[in-house]
């Protein structure tokens, strides 16, 4: 059987080999990080070990990490009225998104859901600043959520920018980073974020661990999601995912070093998939093209194509792809990010996100292409056919 | 080097060889479960494995087993105003709990706090089932969360009869199973618990997964803590914990398989245990020890001994024991469970427990006892000076 080729790092990444290490070598350490024995105390050194890594990745206090079960627990954690800043305690009143969020942001954390608006993206998917500054300009203390880069298109927002609107409103802001870290610098003094979610499983670390950071302690989650014991400072209490913690750590630290190298490799090779989709497919249609976006990802459509059918030919030519996000129930749905793009219909059903990684080779890239001349060709019969049928 | 003695297996148990190998493999699985490729669908059928394992654990249908981030997050779920049974709607008004039930049921879930209310427990610390009768006899369709087996004294809850009073009540019952679980049975239709808590890591299990699982579709989670994706059918956002859950599962299993065996021979340890430590110092106090109790759980006292100092002396013997609960901030407080069962603070102030598990040995035991003789008459010298300095 031929190897499969994996192209669907922004659904989840293969564990780093560090990662896997760390973890591996934590589960050995049998003690609670909250017991005062020498079991619980090596325990606690190691979250702490991994909590200096993890703020490393983001250039933020270690103290100011707090560790979630995931990026959708952190956007969660995050998107409460209750967020208060130094001396101003009153509740937030409106929460404001891009309308290209993830699931997990468009659910609105604790904000009752018709005191969420929405601010639209231009035809590249870049938030539309004008409208941001529109929206939040009447608002009272707005909290603004915006992702740092879009997981279907890739395609990087204006945040530096963006924060600058939304300080200048009195407001504060969310950095969903999950699909950037590890792949474009996020520190998040620079930008401008005053809390920021990471996921640990997109950037080579285990599922089921993430974490929000904030930029410093003047911002205080005053609205815990998860109560009971003292764990984070109060701010996440249950018995710490130890081993998580530790992989989580180790994934930072890989990609914090590696990141430049990995993304000047990932954005060759994209170059030549893009290039190569182009020259099988000549009405290719690339989105978010005309956008800064992550070195690692390509959404693209061919008008009479359905997703669902392709990613399953794919599948069995041995290429794991995807059709846009994977954070749903398995159901197919319309993108929400190509809708707020603007993009036709016929061109959203048939979008497919190809995103690569760190053990992405030449040879994986001409094996996508390979397939692609296939089911592009039957694609091509196919209509064909239906027109010969129509006429 | 003398090896060290693990007896705080209620804070934290060491990981099962199982559950290891469990989730080391599943390390190695690389998908998303959302994902539909051949590797998202490989990491699914981790899951819906580990998912049956987990229901058998509790005789409960695989289907109504919602896997989160631990005991803690389990209990915030269950504990909320929204949970709906068939054909009724109407948020829950009050949530009555025990005076001994873990800090994440302190903490009332989604209730506010003023809606809380305690049910005393009696000298044993045993919940008052006629002061429960009475409590939720006013109610409407109350809430009621009761721990199957205590934390900290192990004893075991009369659960059956109180389900019994809440039913007659047309209220629903939450169990805490967190520590009950492969230690004495737990299936959820004999308990009678409409709702059920498990975590993983008291299990064997790896730390940070655990579930929340419910008697029957009747029972909706009309309210879920975690939102945005579709994962657990709706009830628990976030990319699942693949390898957690699968290591989860593992732990699930050889808990099922092995608990009949193991609890008698920790049950023999511990009658070992505690007849050594009255050999020792004959005025020692056994907490709950005229009730049921788990097989490997021994609170105990010692009038005048300060507990943190000695957790800190048995440390230093190398004997890893608590004194209490683990899951606070590491700050000493006195116990609620203690106090709550009229428990002298003199007493409180001392005590500590000894919980064991299944690699525990006689030689283990022994261990403890040498060190017991140690710390016993450090103490009784410390008060016999105390005494000469005060005449």
């Amino acid at each position: 059987m031929t190897e499969r080729v994996y192209l669907d790092w922004n659904a989840t990444a293969p564990l780093r080999p560090e990662a896997r290490r760390a973890l591996v070598d934590a589960l050995a350490v049998a003690g609670n990080p909250s017991s005062v024995h020498a079991e619980g105390r090596a325990a606690r050194r190691l979250v702490e070990a991994a909590r200096e890594q993890v703020a490393a990745l983001v250039a933020a206090p270690p103290a100011d990490v707090f560790f979630t079960s995931g990026g959708t627990e952190a956007n969660m954690l995050a998107l409460s009225p209750a967020i208060e800043t130094a001396g101003e305690k009153r509740p937030r009143e409106v929460l404001f998104i891009s309308a290209i969020e993830h699931s997990s942001v468009r659910a609105g954390g604790r904000f009752r859901r018709k005191v969420i608006r929405e601010v639209p993206v231009d035809a590249e998917g870049r938030v539309d600043l004008a409208a941001l500054a529109a929206a939040v300009s009447d608002a009272e203390r707005p909290l603004v959520s915006l992702m740092l880069a879009n997981n279907e298109t890739g395609v990087v927002q204006p945040v530096v920018q963006a924060a600058a609107i939304v300080h200048a409103a009195g407001g504060l802001l969310h950095v969903d980073a999950v699909q950037a870290a590890g792949r474009i610098p996020c520190a998040i003094a620079v930008l401008g974020a005053d809390l920021l979610t990471l996921s640990a499983h997109k950037i080579g670390g285990p599922k089921g661990i993430g974490a929000l950071v904030r930029l410093s302690e003047n911002i205080h989650l005053a609205d815990p999601l998860i109560s009971g014991g003292g764990q984070e400072r109060g701010m996440r209490a249950g018995t710490e995912n130890v081993a998580g913690i530790a992989g989580f750590g180790a994934a930072a630290a890989s990609a914090s070093l590696k990141r430049e190298e990995e993304a000047a490799r990932m954005l060759a090779l994209r170059n030549l998939l893009e290039d190569g989709l182009r020259a099988v497919a000549p009405r290719t249609v690339i989105f978010g093209a005309g956008a800064e976006r992550l070195p690692n990802t390509t959404l693209f459509s061919l008008e009479g194509m359905k997703a669902e059918t392709a990613v399953i030919a794919f599948d069995l030519e041995g290429v794991a792809l995807s059709s846009g996000a994977a954070c749903s129930s398995g159901k197919v749905q319309p993108s929400h990010v190509l809708a707020a793009m603007g993009v036709s219909p016929p061109f959203q059903r048939g979008a497919l996100r190809v995103s690569l990684g760190w053990e992405t080779t030449e040879a994986d890239v001409e094996r996508l292409l390979g397939a692609w001349r296939k089911v592009s060709t039957a694609l091509s019969k196919g209509s064909k056919e239906q027109r010969g049928m129509a006429a």
